[in-house]
């Protein structure tokens, strides 16, 4: 998939969330510059570099150091330092409170809920970056005993569209799949 | 389509522009916490709403004065004051400069192209929201002539995923089709 | 989803098998007018009266008699004498041998696999319409032990376009998933 | 794009007609074993003989010689005596009537419109396979003149599973797009 300037420009490690998928993060969750974000693991960093760039504060956990330093050259070409990266296990502990938005990209994601659950303030959201059917089918099971509601999950294809002098259409290949993002949101207190 | 609670609590008047496609032009574009942004025409003002709560500062304009009250509500609900909303027609005459992203949705978007490329700094994005593929091939052919370069444009469908008891699967019904979103960069001074 | 006239004519009881899906059992398992092609379960018969249409012989399951008369009706339409309906449990017993096809529409396909193998000719195909992926799993997991090979699984999505003067774009809205197709050939005997 | 065996053993030289919208024409136009077909162009000859499996009849047209050449390879691998390959120019002169099916795979399909409304009977189907969008809107403007109606226009995805143990997941990568599929009936006499 083609790349934009923003993205371009910085460096790729383990696998990366593309921009159509962190655009509908954006969106969807409604962060703003007020927002405080906790991401977990870090990966190559291009989600938590494209939270930093609008939001507050970004936390991002990663219990892999070298993936941790690729992240900090992203950082520093963006020349963000509202970005914290933090070389530590986020499913064990986790520092940050009334947060409006915790990202999850992991092997098992439905474990870090508990945390996401402590992390986020009532109403902020998880949202769940999961390849598979069956991490979303388990992610969404453990949602309503970690505390959360209002679960939705969804599916991004960007379309890539040819526009020729010899016509018009959709790019014969593309990328067809990602993962599919699983957004709930914390309980109200009652 | 499922519109969540940041958009959901929004006044909706004229075809507003869903966060699927906000969210793309959010990342895909790049901008951040430091970015202007000049946005026409209004609508509803989802989309200014939306890039007023990420960006330093977003200039709205409509030629409709009713469509701006449901836009000035809108404004109001989020308590942005960073969003400046004008009855001008955008095509006719733009005051700002620099700014780092111009979005048009408007029915001929490429009449807007020369004042996009006026308000943008070199490098920033230009979006056409365009519902008809006759629209992207009149914006594409303009946007050379208009001073842009590196072209891009995009569909971007949000597939709703069903999690149940019974099963998980996409689906059955959905939203197809809203709009091709066309990218291009205004070109470098040389 | 627009229904064409050669399907606007058949009565319609239990939810039926859509032309898009039927299209791509034909073409990809190239049956032909020498096929023999058994069908479980018949629902209101509209992929048995598809394939009758096209290939020599077949033989369509159902417990359901209600479900039966709808399809006697449809043959009967369609003026089908290589149509036979029986009201038996396929999955008990299958009295026919060297078929070319096997096509499974019921709720534990998976539990039709041996009697499809004893149906089918080494290289024929037998073909899952199955809704949920938890399905999609299931049947994939037992065709290895029941005899089969080379197995593909698809989606297949039909988008229907708008052309007007107005402009050309597709639908808002549509049809966005029915099944998964299972598609896996008998193994050769060795 | 994955194939299957029974167009695997087919020779391929000009782009060929891809199973998912092989299988969709047919479907969608409820053609059988009593069926008289019209192709033009035969290409590679695919379509051609995908539906002389079928059909009581086949007729395909090419004016390249070359292609006709591929075309009786496919014909003989598949023994099919009941397709006639010609090397004629369609939009010339077409012998046919009471056709039920004329299908278009030509650069200039929309010229083939007259001839097509000659070889078909009334309420017949003709079928352009058309890549791209300017393509579609020519062919769209010339069938009322022509005396066709009844049209619909559709993009048919096969969406490629993955299904194994590790998950099951929608295929990485895939084919976004062949071609439109634009359909119209013949207009019965009045």
């Amino acid at each position: 998939m083609y790349v934009p300037k923003s993205y371009k420009r910085l460096k790729r490690g383990p696998q990366v969330i593309l921009p159509k998928d962190i655009g509908f993060i954006i969106a969807y969750t409604g962060i703003s510059k007020n927002s405080l974000c906790v991401d977990a693991g870090t990966g190559s960093g291009w989600l938590a570099v494209s939270l930093a760039r609008i939001c507050r504060k970004v936390v991002s956990y990663d219990i892999r150091a070298d993936f941790l330093k690729i992240a900090e050259k992203n950082k520093a070409i963006e020349g963000l330092d509202n970005l914290e990266l933090k070389n530590c296990d986020f499913t064990k502990s986790v520092k940050e409170r009334d947060a409006d938005l915790v990202t999850l990209d992991m092997p098992n994601a439905e474990k870090a809920l508990r945390n996401a659950s402590k992390a986020l303030k009532p109403g902020g959201y998880v949202v769940g970056y999961l390849p598979q059917m069956e991490q979303v089918k388990k992610f969404v099971k453990k949602l309503d005993k970690a505390g959360f509601c209002n679960r939705m999950v969804y599916e991004v294809i960007a379309r890539d569209m040819l526009v020729r002098d010899e016509g018009m259409r959709p790019s014969t290949k593309g990328v067809w799949h990602t993962a599919y993002l699983a957004f709930a949101e914390k309980k109200q207190e009652q």
